[in-house]
C-alpha cells in the first residue's frame, strides 16, 4: 500500500506520512530527518503492549538508541505529576538537544510527550505517531501540546511542531468501535467545515474502507488551518466547530462521554441554533443528525441549557465578555458568529430544543 | 531620579524600565502596556513580606484587580510542584488569555512565573519585576523561563519574553551583602564580554553608587545578544562566559555556593586556561582576580578537575561530543573555543593549576 504526504507548513514544516504498516518502518522514516541518536519513546500501558516492541526494534535497525517510558494508560494520566515523572526519565538519560522524543499513542500520550518535548531542555525535537484516529486526525498534527490542571483540561500547554507525524492506519484496526468512532467526529467536523468528499464517504458509512483517504483529507484541512494561523488567534479557532458546545456537555457529564461523542453533540446543537437563527440553510441539522447516527454518533444529550451553561463560562475560549462560536452555514461551509457571553444560554436552548 | 528605558528587540519587543521608586509605580507602569485586567502577582514568603503590600496597592489604583499568590523562598522550591500549585491557583481563578502574571521577586520566582506564563493557556502576558541584582541583570530579561528536576537545575523551561520589566534599584538595598556581590559577578561578566565602562566601576568598588548605570549597562549588553540570537542557538551563548566551569563548581558544591559566586571562579579559570593555551592576552587573569577580589567575590575552589570534570558532563551545553567554551581575549573581548569533551579535563587543569 502506498503511503500519502501531506506537507504542513508552520514556524517549522513537517510530513505528515499516512499508510499501512509504518509502525515497523519507524526507523527508517526517523532517519530521514534525523541522524542517529537517543530516542525516548513514549507509550501508555496499553499501546506499549501492542506496538513498543514494533517501534523499538525498527528504531535500533537504523541506529537510535532507544529508552522505552510507559505511564498508567488513560486521561487521568494526563497530569504534570506523570509529565514530571517523563521529565525526569529524560533527564536521568542525559537527552541533549540533538536527542529525540517520540510519542506512540493516542492525544493523551501525544499531548504529554510532547509538551515534554516543548519544555525539556526549552524545547527538543519530537515525533508523532498516533495510534488512534482522533489522535491522527487532531492532536498530533499542529503542534498544540497540553497538560491537565484539576481546574480543567488542557489548561496548561506549548505550541511545538513535531518533526514528523507517522500514522499506520493499521493501529485503528485494534482500538474498541466506539473509540474509533471518536474520531470519525472530527473527520466529519472537517467535513462540515468544507469537505463534500469526506462527508460523501461518511453518509454512505463506508469510513473504514476507506480510511487513509478520510486521514489524508482530515489531515489536509487541519494543516491548511495550521499554515494560516498557528498560534491559534484567528481562523485555526474554525477548528472549534462543535467544541464550545461539546466541551460544556464533556465537563457536565463529568468526562464520562468521549470527546469525540461530545463533538457531534455539540455540532448537532449549533447547527440547529443556527438554523433558528437564521444563519443555517434550513435542513443542515437533519442531514448532519443523519451522517452521525450512521457514523454510530450521538446527536443529542439530557442536560439543561443551564447546566450546560455553567460549564461553558469556565472555557478557555471565552474571552472577557464576548464568545466567538462556529456554525455551519451549510454542510461543507461554516461562519464564524460573535456574541455576548449573555447570549449564550439562549443559544444553547435553541440547540437543545428539538425540531418539529 | 530619573528612569532609563532600556528597549529590548526580540519576537516580542519590551522595555526594561530602570530606577529609584519604580515598585510604588507598578499600577502607572502596567497600565502603559496593558489594560486594566486580573494580576496574579506571584511572590516568595520573602520578598511578599517586604514588597506586596506596595506592588498591590499601586496596580489597585490603577484598576488592576490582584490576586497574590506565595511560595515559600528558596532554590528548592523551584519544581513543576511548586509551578503546578501556581497554575492551579491561576486556573481556580480563571485567568484568560487577556489577564497578567507579575513575577515579583528574584531568580527563582521569575524563572517559575514566567514558565506558569508561557505554558498556563499555552502563554498569558507577564511582568518582570526582580528585585534582586542578579535578576535585573540577569534571568529577568531575554525570555529565558526554567524550573529544576531532581535530575539538574533548569532542566525544564520555555523562551517567553516579558511585557516589560521593572528594576527598582531601590529593592537592592534591603539585600544581604553576598547577594548583591552575586549579581556583581554578572555584571563584571559583561565587563569582561564588552564594556570597559562597567569594569572601571568594578575595578574602583564603587558598583553601588553607580547601581542604576551598572544596571543599564548589563541590560543593554544582554540586550544585544537577545536581540541577535533570542533563542540561544548562536551568539547568545557568548553571556556563558564563566557559566561551564562555574556550573560544574555549583554542582560538585552540592549547590553551597552561590550562582554568581561559582561563575566568578568560572570566569578566573577559563582565563587562566586561556592565557596557558596562547588564546588569551597575558595579564588578563590577574586583573580579573583583583576585581573580583575587589567586590568580594571567591576566585578559586578545591575541588580537582576529575571532580570538576564529572559535574561539567551533565552538563545541558554539552552537544554531543564537542564543547564550545567562551574565554576572554582580553577584558573587554571574549572569543568561543570549541573542543572535544576529551579536552575539557586538561583545561580544567589548567584552569586550576595557580599561576606562577
Amino acid at each position: 500500500m502506498s503511503i500519502q504526504t501531506i506537507h504542513v507548513t508552520a514556524s517549522r514544516d513537517y510530513d505528515v506520512l499516512i499508510g499501512s504498516g509504518l509502525l515497523k518502518e519507524t526507523g527508517k522514516h526517523l532517519r530521514a530527518v534525523h541522524a542517529p541518536c537517543r530516542v525516548a519513546v513514549i507509550s501508555d500501558s496499553n499501546v506499549a503492549a501492542l506496538y513498543m516492541d514494533t517501534v523499538l526494534a525498527s528504531l535500533k535497525e537504523e541506529g537510535f538508541e532507544t529508552l522505552p517510558f510507559r505511564f498508567p494508560a488513560g486521561e487521568r494520566s494526563k497530569t504534570l505529576d506523570v509529565v514530571s515523572g517523563m521529565l525526569d526519565f529524560i533527564a536521568n538519560h542525559h537527552l541533549t538537544r540533538t536527542d529525540l522524543i517520540v510519542a506512540l499513542g493516542g492525544g493523551v500520550t501525544g499531548d504529554m510527550a510532547g509538551f515534554a518535548a516543548a519544555t525539556y531542555l526549552r524545547g527538543i525535537d519530537y515525533v508523532q505517531i498516533p495510534t488512534t484516529l482522533l489522535a491522527a486526525v487532531d492532536s498530533s498534527v499542529g503542534g498544540k501540546t497540553a497538560v491537565d490542571l484539576r481546574a480543567g483540561k488542557n489548561l496548561v500547554g506549548a505550541f511545538k511542531q513535531p518533526l514528523c507525524v507517522l500514522c499506520d492506519i493499521d493501529t485503528f484496526d485494534t482500538l474498541p468501535e466506539e473509540v474509533f468512532r471518536d474520531g470519525c467526529a472530527e473527520c466529519i467536523k472537517y467535513g462540515v467545515l468544507e469537505s463534500p468528499s469526506l462527508l460523501k464517504i461518511f453518509s454512505e458509512g463506508t469510513a473504514k474502507e476507506h480510511i487513509a483517504d478520510v486521514v489524508a483529507e482530515s489531515v489536509r484541512i487541519k494543516a491548511d488551518y495550521v499554515a494560516k494561523d498557528e498560534f491559534d488567534t484567528g481562523v485555526r479557532r474554525f477548528l472549534n466547530l462543535g467544541h464550545t458546545i461539546g466541551h460544556a456537555v464533556e465537563r457536565t457529564a463529568k468526562y464520562s462521554l468521549m470527546h469525540g461523542h461530545c463533538v457531534a453533540i455539540g455540532m448537532v446543537m449549533i447547527s440547529r441554533a443556527g438554523e433558528k437563527l437564521g444563519l443555517t440553510e434550513p435542513g443542515t441539522t437533519d442531514a448532519l443528525i443523519r451522517i452521525c447516527e450512521t457514523n454510530g454518533l450521538p446527536v443529542s444529550c439530557d442536560y439543561s441549557a443551564e447546566a450546560l451553561l455553567e460549564s461553558a463560562l469556565s472555557d478557555k475560549k471565552r474571552r472577557g465578555e464576548q464568545i466567538t462560536l462556529i456554525l455551519p452555514k451549510k454542510l461543507g461551509a461554516c461562519m464564524e458568529h460573535t456574541v455576548p457571553v449573555s447570549e449564550l444560554e439562549s443559544i444553547l436552548r435553541l440547540g437543545k430544543e428539538t425540531s418539529v
